[in-house]
């Protein structure tokens, strides 16, 4: 097993069974051609033609409030809810877009965003600690009723990233809840750089992009989860997060990727690895759409 | 003017105008209608059909050493330079390959690269000191008489990538011939990942990937240039190097994505700017070649 084999099982997207899904005429996202005839049962929402689906005439111009297309689009996502189609429900409202800097023409349940096939952001933080004889990570492993990924090891801080909140308020509350990290070393925290992927899921399609921040912390501080996420954390040299990342999916899929983006950024991938530019190329995928999209 | 700006620059590539270039059957560049036309001269080398361009029979089939058809593409190269048509001619072999880690089934002459718009690949190293007061950058001022980019801003040390020799070795050998650094420091380079991008050009269309290096150095070290090929360095605060690259076109276009990449790592662009994410997303290109390729 190598490092791309972790790349790899990130980006299984193959496109060829979904529709395009459209707003302000920009394609967003994608959706499966079964929820395209669930969305078809509200046509006051949702226009589908054979070849994409979008908001209804109603609520396309570009005049419609955001508040009232996410209302419309809302009340939708609620009946899916009712009848135990969408689970995992958060109450937080993610921005639409094709990437985090663009405004949103519509914000939609962080639950529904596989559905729609769109962009999941979220902010995940590597924890290293600097000793004489070499770096450490610290690993977290997830909590054993976490409804993704129960059990698998994470970043020492990771979360989703809702609409509402910047990415360092966000990570910096994250590194509160998820590790106990009070705000005099929290505030250190480093954004680095992003990582992204493509991955098919039962549900729909994935084109996340995951904002990478680092923060080193002195070799006496401990985490503590306040927030019953994490089971566990782990302070592991660097030679252990190799192998592990490398050897064993024991990492959540994505979070993989995140540490293999740290091993990059960090020196710990010699440029002369047969595999290196196909691990750098690929922290960044660009889901390719069907031509004509 | 933004960083974006130095993005958008480096990323000019259309391809409506270029036929694909395959080898082994694989898409690996693509050439333009003119340049097809004065290949179509040499039937016993290349191959042209209405879609694509490719190598001659007698060269493509998987069993052809790499060598043969190496000297059968150099041979036309050589006619190609004695016309005065490719010139800026560097005695060196670029592999010809959709990324670097790949297996090259043709090696072709560095000048000849962007004609037949294969990935030119490229080692930069960004030299930094840590002072009290903070971070600064070696720039290169590049020398006047250089064929592309004379006078322009550049990273302290950049070199093109033959395929004849490991990236690492090459970036060290870089350091002593660009900047006298001596093995002791360079020996310290570490590989930090890459950039890519894909800029249109009046010869061709160039999808490189540049492998980036960072090197700490001590503050007291000078570099001293043995090869002619750096006007000046100049030892920079960041935020100088900062507004320089942000404001202006100053720095070769492709040196700009390198400086902005190490700002991205090392934390001197806030994750709440807002360009954020497309500035991550945009230093890594990924040409999108038309349907049907």
């Amino acid at each position: 097993m190598s490092y791309l084999d972790r790349i790899f099982a990130a980006n299984t997207h193959r496109l060829d069974g979904y529709l395009p899904f459209l707003v302000d005429g920009i394609r967003v996202g994608c959706v499966s051609h079964g929820f395209a005839e669930t969305l078809s049962q509200w046509p006051e929402v949702f226009r589908i033609k054979d070849r994409h689906i979008a908001l209804a005439a109603d609520l396309e111009p570009a005049g419609v409030p955001v508040a009232e297309r996410t209302r419309a689009v809302g009340e939708v996502l609620e009946r899916l809810r009712e009848r135990g189609l969408i689970d995992g429900w958060r109450d937080e409202l993610y921005p639409v877009n094709r990437t985090w800097s663009e405004p949103a023409g519509l914000l939609i349940e962080r639950a529904a965003v596989p559905w729609f096939g769109v962009r999941g952001y979220g902010v995940h933080m590597n924890g290293y600690v600097r000793e004489p004889d070499g770096m450490r990570m610290w690993v977290a492993r997830r909590s054993l009723t976490k409804p993704t990924g129960p059990g698998k090891l994470d970043q020492m801080v990771a979360g989703g990233q809702p609409a509402n909140i910047g990415l360092r308020e966000n990570m910096i509350k994250e590194c509160e809840e998820e590790a106990g990290i009070p705000p005099k070393f929290a505030g250190r925290v480093c954004a680095v750089g992003a990582i992204s992927y493509a991955l098919e899921t039962s549900i729909g399609f994935r084109p996340d992009l995951i904002f990478n921040f680092d923060l080193e912390l002195p070799g006496d501080f401990s985490p503590v989860n306040t927030d019953g996420e994490v089971e566990d954390f782990y302070l592991w040299p660097m030679e252990r997060v190799m192998e592990t990342v490398r050897e064993s999916d024991a990492f959540k899929f994505n979070c993989a990727l995140v540490v293999i983006d740290f091993l990059v950024r960090h020196g710990h991938i010699a440029a002369d690895d047969p595999e290196y530019s196909e691990i750098v190329e690929g922290l960044f995928a660009r889901p390719e759409f069907p031509p004509g999209w």
